[in-house]
């Protein structure tokens, strides 16, 4: 039934990312494969799943799982992403927290405003 | 002072993507590379800005202007781009529409769906 | 410091709602009060307050904590707010589900296609 | 066909609003109605409709027309609403900016979280 099916595609939902990251990932050293693997973490976070296994990950992407895992790795090691032991619940569970990558992204794009006002300034001066 | 960087902050705005782009695009044939430059499309559009120039696009990308160029073309002559003319101008403008790109996932969705369907009735049946 | 209030700012993050809400809330039986609570529900949900008592909606509207409470009432009652136990918690938890809202607008936007077809035929008809 | 109806959906699109504005607008003396009516502007903004008729905004409220151009006066006066004279266009046209709107929200922000900063310290110091 159409409405059933307008239903089921609306509660796949959708994802809100700030235009910030789009036009400062490259700054921040971050390339399209890493935003991408980034943007799906994010997705899976929102959705309640906090711990995705790289091969739920690799499904939707066009990485094996292990290069997916490496590049897991990577970005924490590179400190985009953390993982964080999830305190209300009774076992120890495990989570991704991206916090590191919008503190690098806020950080990112305070700089280029200080630079813009730098130039700013400057061209007044003269 | 403070309440003006959160505004130009707040400005700056978000890109809202249906998450079902991130679950298929692969199944589409598309690549990470590719699915970042069609949201930077998107981030540009939405902005107003109908037709970025490629090496507009490719300051936000780790890509150089001709193979920016390059992927638009093959995004264009892959059906998942389109080039239109902006009749409410008295100049002919053209714009980029990503229309074609929203019509593949939706088919690609819906295929996903059947498939799930007729899994699922299989699975009843046995 | 400037980049803690910004980071601060963006934690707080945004509510994506249908525009089709916007447009067709009237044609559902809903005033612009009962949209706001609705709203104040979904931003609770997806910050993971499932079940918001009526003094914590009442401090964010306008209205008294016993009028917040009336209004969830005669929503549920009308069907367009659902109250779901959480089944993967061992205590059995309650929650507020939007599904009924969403399910209603689906179908007065797909009743008002309908509708616009059936004038579209109409006039290219006569 | 399902596809072009699921098409016609996406097609709607949606409104991304800061949830700082669902938690404030009692704070900067809004009500209910006002905000709905702010997030109707906001939503034809964004369709490329920068100045709608108060008729056009009436016929997606609960309000007559007369109502809701009084409510549209009475948020311009009180700093919540701004016209603005489009100048990249050769006939002077008008369009409705919510920017004061979205300082004000901003500031009340600010001004929330000093005053727990200072309960923060009072309670530290104590």
């Amino acid at each position: 039934m159409i409405k059933d099916k307008l239903y089921n595609w609306f509660k796949e939902g959708s994802l809100t990312i700030p235009s910030v990251l789009l036009t400062h990932y490259p700054k921040m050293g971050l390339d399209e494969k890493e935003v991408m693997l980034l943007l799906q973490l994010q997705n899976f976070i929102e959705k309640g799943e906090n711990f995705p296994a790289p091969s739920q990950i690799a499904d939707r992407m066009t990485f094996e799982e292990s290069e997916c895992l490496f590049m897991i790795q990577r970005l924490i090691q590179r400190g985009f992403v953390m993982i964080e032991e999830e305190v209300d619940r009774t076992i120890g569970d495990e989570r991704y927290s991206l916090q590191p990558l919008y503190e690098k992204m806020i950080t990112s794009y305070l700089v280029s405003q200080k630079q813009e006002e730098a130039v700013q300034v400057q061209v007044e001066g003269e």
